[in-house]
């Protein structure tokens, strides 16, 4: 392994044992966004070798069930995925994966883009499922590292305009610097007024909104942003129930979507990547080794910055 | 005029004067479930002439704005729509109306029939925006007209199992009668129960589920029902603001969409009624002739049966 | 093994040992057409158990590929699939074959039904690629058990009318059996005459053309009728090369799809059997004990009937 | 009028007075690619004002038909069409037309901008139908106005990589600098040879081809170039007849797609031009007054640079 970044799923397992049904019994390895390099395949692959430098997909099926027969794959309910439990993660020197789940890297996309594949596959899914397109207007709730790469690809697919809205004006400066054509500090606007104020920056309401913080009145304001005929895409995770005006969401036509993970992303993050036509780069803040990862732990629980890479291989801490 | 359905819109207006933000100013005409005779066409008019039989579709695009142009017109804003106030609706001896708005029909299709292309297109609109397709497990959620309309197309579509829910067993036996595989009377089941139940008769969560009702527990319901990759049909129209568990239909990406109205069914609903590939003969259970309108406004009132039909043309009662 | 169909490819291995690239270099057996009765599992198998009856999906994915990943299993170029040499196939007393791609029938599904599922599949993939829906009118080129099986999935689908035409009298005759609306012989006409009979039946132009012949003159007629916006099937394998007036179809865009075996339809075609919305008994109209293989191919070689079925197992053999 | 293109289409109805069934038959104003300030509105139309800068859409339907109902008006057949005989164009002083389809442009998008959203819209709506998306790999055939706006807008949907063909070296290089990440100069391979040639370029099949030539040779090049479930989409037009490997399309599920002229491109159009999300400026070539219409027309029939613009305002000849 060479470079695997910290996400917030990873703090929390460590910090609480748990996420929702998803316990941590024994001893688990942790680490899902990671590359490295080949040192060994099996028999029957042929399509990687000793040498060759990859992204891991962290989910793999371990069986064509119903959902991966219709390329669904994410939503299958016996998938491998590191650092769910029971299932290891890949923050560690030596690491084994289905080979059809690693993806070799051209030379010109480095190992800490190819571990950034794995946030980024999430902006990916999420703009597909949104069916962003050219021209579009878009409004992103949130400015962590989920709503960067959702504004990072929103804008590959042909965005013309998005907004991004935070509480933090640090977190909304770097969205700016990423590519928000607006940014809107959220203080103690009702979500009736953020969506006017969004509508107000746009020129119109935007066709696709991307929440990202699971927060309640987030929902709200995203659900009275978005254009009739449009699509709310929900990415944030919070309360099991919250309260909200469906009816205007339904009278007009804005369908609801939400996001488990990604399917079919990797192979054309790597060609986003190579044809430099999204920069990840600037998104990783901090570097440690392996031997102080719980240094890097710490970093990324306080919120400092935006990525945390780990960097596994003693012989190559370059990006 | 011919036949002209009552709507529950219709007893709405008529009891209420309003409906949300429409409100009845000056004195409206209601009726928009409407067939006819043409008695007289503009010069451009060539696809229609004196004495053909047409059905009526009430929305009517007034301009080809950027809703219209995308094949949405449901959602202009500026759409004329019979007895939505201040339009003037078609329950009258004789109207006039958008010749492209108007369809003939063929000789094996009824005026009433015709007449029910109205609420057949909230079925058809529906299930078109569920993807409703071959071998399709369905949930529907109540069995008044709008349930009964969505059990037929979804079937139509190619359903292989409906299950159909209500509070009343004399609509269950509706249901039953139009094609229900099941039917699952509510007593006092908590949302999870019902979801649970719903399963057990389909075999498995349904890939559809189409919520009628607008009750807060019925659209819990549906998104705890649904199987992972699904959608979530919300038809019914309830209160403004609901408690829901949306995060459990994200995370599975369970979509949920609303419908407003429909557009483009009529073709394809005279073409199924004409190949008699549904039947929505008995959906009507009352007719009254014109002069009668404020009887058959009660009957419709007090529930009773399912379609009331008023009969405008004095020279022929007949279906 | 319980009950195998004849299909035409497996009548074509046996005479010319070849199919295109694909050639048969050392004994195969034949058949992919198949149901049977589970007899052994696998310690990992947990939906299916000893004594399950199953229908046999011929292809199954040696590894989780591009193509697998995206849902589209059947392009994937290293697939198992029976009797494609130099994979083996399941005409035969005991077969062993992916526990994934073996789908459990219901009671009320004969085994014969579950063999006939892979014809079957030809139509569902076609017609879902091709979009059939309510209320459509349909031109199926060719009345053999392709065409058949498209007329009826068409049906299924909601198609209000279907012409199919051929130029055999006796096969059209089948083709009214099974539901379709309108049949047309064909002599000596035109491609432009058989676009503008096809027209007059129907009474408009299809929006969807399934042709199943291959033959030249086929494809130029099934451009010529389509409508503007529809879709043409190519099901039919003729020649290499054809002079077809592809600039008549771009400019209406009328869309040009083929279809290459089918993926993800056992399924829904088990629900569509148990449900009765699709009947495909009547395509059986010969059946041979295994004993008598080489009288059942001799059979299927001279076109006699529609579907040719061997009888596997010597305890049962009934439909 | 400020600004209108000389297309094609325009030097061939100039010089021939046809294309296909359309004839010439009376004179009739040329030009279809404008744009202009609005001097007068009509009483209902709210959208614009006296004095807005705005782009015209040539395409407007004269009825809200089925196709227009659908969001297709493209396909409408009373569609009025600006220099399309009957119809006049607008290469004129002043000019009259459906102000729902005059598009107000931003303060930062120039006349001449407007007037190419014309052809750019041709590669929206390609490129639209074909599915481009993140990552793609793009093959287009031509490098002419219409090869370049497929290349432009490829990008700007997330294409990782387009390879562009010609015969000509100059207007490759014209390719190199709109964005192509390679080009191929055609001499005298084979389509197979092309098609290889291709693939060794972009490192794979591309899933678009998009083919702007309508050479017969160049439709057989993109059959064999287009990867298993791609699409290959006809731009160019050429002979009625055509000899193609459609088979070789169909059994790897190979879409094949054409285009008539666009819709719903032009809001769409403006907002990327406006972001900057595609540059179009380095399209314009040559400049004429109106007074010098006949030069112009001359210097676009010679295929000297790649597109003419001629200005029709006397006070305003700038960009």
């Amino acid at each position: 392994m060479h470079s695997v970044g910290i996400c917030g799923s990873d703090v929390h397992y460590w910090q609480h044992g748990r996420i929702g049904d998803f316990i941590v019994k024994k001893p688990m390895v942790l680490g899902h966004e990671a590359s490295g390099t080949v040192v060994k395949v099996g028999s029957l692959v042929k399509h990687l070798q000793q040498g060759d430098r990859v992204a891991i997909e962290p989910g793999a099926p371990r069986e064509i069930d119903e959902f991966c027969k219709i390329g669904r794959y994410n939503l299958s309910p016996t998938i491998f995925f590191c650092a769910t439990p029971p299932d290891d993660g890949n923050l560690c020197r030596f690491y084994k994966h289905d080979a059809n789940f690693c993806y070799k890297l051209p030379d010109n996309v480095t190992f800490e883009e190819g571990a950034l594949i794995e946030p980024l596959s999430v902006g990916i899914h999420t703009c597909r499922r949104a069916g962003v397109t050219l021209g579009n207007k878009v409004f992103v709730c949130g400015a962590g590292p989920i709503g960067l790469v959702n504004l990072l690809v929103a804008k590959a697919m042909g965005a013309a305009q998005v907004v991004v809205t935070d509480l933090s004006a640090s977190r909304l400066a770097k969205a700016k610097e990423a590519g928000a054509d607006f940014v809107l500090q959220i203080t103690n606007e009702s979500p009736q007024e953020i969506a006017s104020k969004v509508e107000g920056l746009l020129g119109g309401k935007p066709e696709v909104t991307i929440e990202c913080t699971g927060a309640e009145a987030a929902i709200q304001a995203g659900i009275y942003a978005t254009c009739p005929g449009g699509t709310l895409m929900l990415v944030g995770l919070g309360s099991e129930m919250v309260n909200v005006p469906l009816v205007h969401a339904a009278i007009r036509e804005v369908d609801i979507k939400g996001v488990f993970r990604y399917c079919n992303t990797w192979p054309m993050a790597i060609s986003m990547l190579a044809s430099k036509s999204v920069n990840v780069k600037s998104l990783v803040t901090h570097r440690f080794p392996l031997e102080k990862a719980l240094e890097a732990f710490e970093t990324s629980k306080k919120g400092l910055g935006l990525k945390v890479m780990i960097k596994c291989d003693p012989n190559d801490q370059n990006p």
